[in-house]
């Protein structure tokens, strides 16, 4: 689907409308005004139409939105339709919360494999995944075509390990390293969860209020 | 101190500031221009200027900015001098990641105690925290004055347990539950953790890529 280059805010803000159409939904809600979808997400009813109306027509005049199929389709523009597979480098304590407690599949992922360095946790499973030595994860790029790497890596290993993937044909990574990583090309999509960032945002504002 | 009202993105890119600063001292770089740090932040010079503004005075023009002060000047007005101390109400997987893996003391917070349920924890030590049964938390908070609380528990315990870290005290929640916070207040600071806003933001890109 082509459209106008939407903006980073607007992309920032889809996943939240996914969230809370998933709750709205699983509380029975049928059909919500762009006002009461406003007030749950703390933005303006003008806000939720403008921010909608850059992916095509949604909503009726007077009657709102139908919460499932506006669900739908922001899970269809968000990409969650199109069967990503994914990998996870790193099975400590952070990349074990994600393949024991993150749900990819509701998000249209896949965890297809989990690698790590450490002898003592290659063999072992985690949520279904035998841990593999990372030497064997080039052959299984080879063989298994992954669009995206999941680093859960100390931080000096994130350079190395996203070029690896980046080799392997993966085309996106999601970066827990709290590293930038400086690919130097555009072709490979780099999201960050940068934990000090968000840590140091919360001190920021309790600083500024009190 | 009192400045003007701060834009968002303003506030969400100070963290990085800190981040890429604190790169280039460990790197031995005594100064920098600001088209050389916007180079490596992917921001224009004058962003750069523009968002230091907002701020003071920094840098001196034909010289740059010598990165250490800079750095201490960002660290001041991010709060990080403000000793902050916080708790941590849940143990899995991702609370070890936070209490064994991420440095709060870099950040100018002080972890002072974790809390779980789970009977097969409680007791056990993380990162020199003997793990507390949750309810010893109102106690604590009384006897120990928090101003943060880490929210890693379970989805359905996010709003009870936001609760009672407020009932005692405390100023902002750092929320990884994967739940908007109706906490009806606002002279309390929340900072979420989405991650699968994050994921969902990675599939939004790589399919608008392909």
């Amino acid at each position: 689907m082509k459209r106008e280059k939407v903006s980073s805010a607007v992309i920032r803000r889809l996943p939240r409308y996914y969230r809370h159409l998933t709750d709205l939904l699983a509380a029975g809600t049928v059909r919500i005004s762009s006002s009461a979808l406003g007030e749950s997400m703390h933005l303006t009813a003008s806000q939720i139409r403008q921010d909608l109306s850059c992916f095509g027509e949604f909503g009726q005049q007077g009657y709102g939105y139908n919460v499932e199929s506006l669900r739908r389709e922001v899970a269809e523009i968000l990409g969650m339709t199109n069967s990503h597979t994914a990998v996870i480098l790193g099975v400590g304590n952070l990349g074990r919360a994600l393949t024991e407690n993150f749900h990819f599949d509701r998000y249209g992922f896949r965890l297809t494999a989990a690698f790590d360095v450490d002898p003592a946790l290659i063999g072992m499973v985690t949520s279904g995944l035998t841990i593999q030595p990372l030497e064997a994860l080039d052959d299984f790029l080879k063989e298994n075509p992954t669009n995206v790497g999941i680093l859960t890596v100390p931080r000096a290993a994130a350079l190395p390990m996203a070029e690896r993937l980046i080799a392997g044909g993966v085309k996106g990574i999601w970066n827990f390293t709290n590293s930038d990583l400086a690919l130097g090309r555009d072709d490979v999509i780099v999201e960050n969860v940068h934990f000090s960032d968000s840590l140091l945002t919360l001190s920021y504002l309790i600083s500024e209020a009190t």
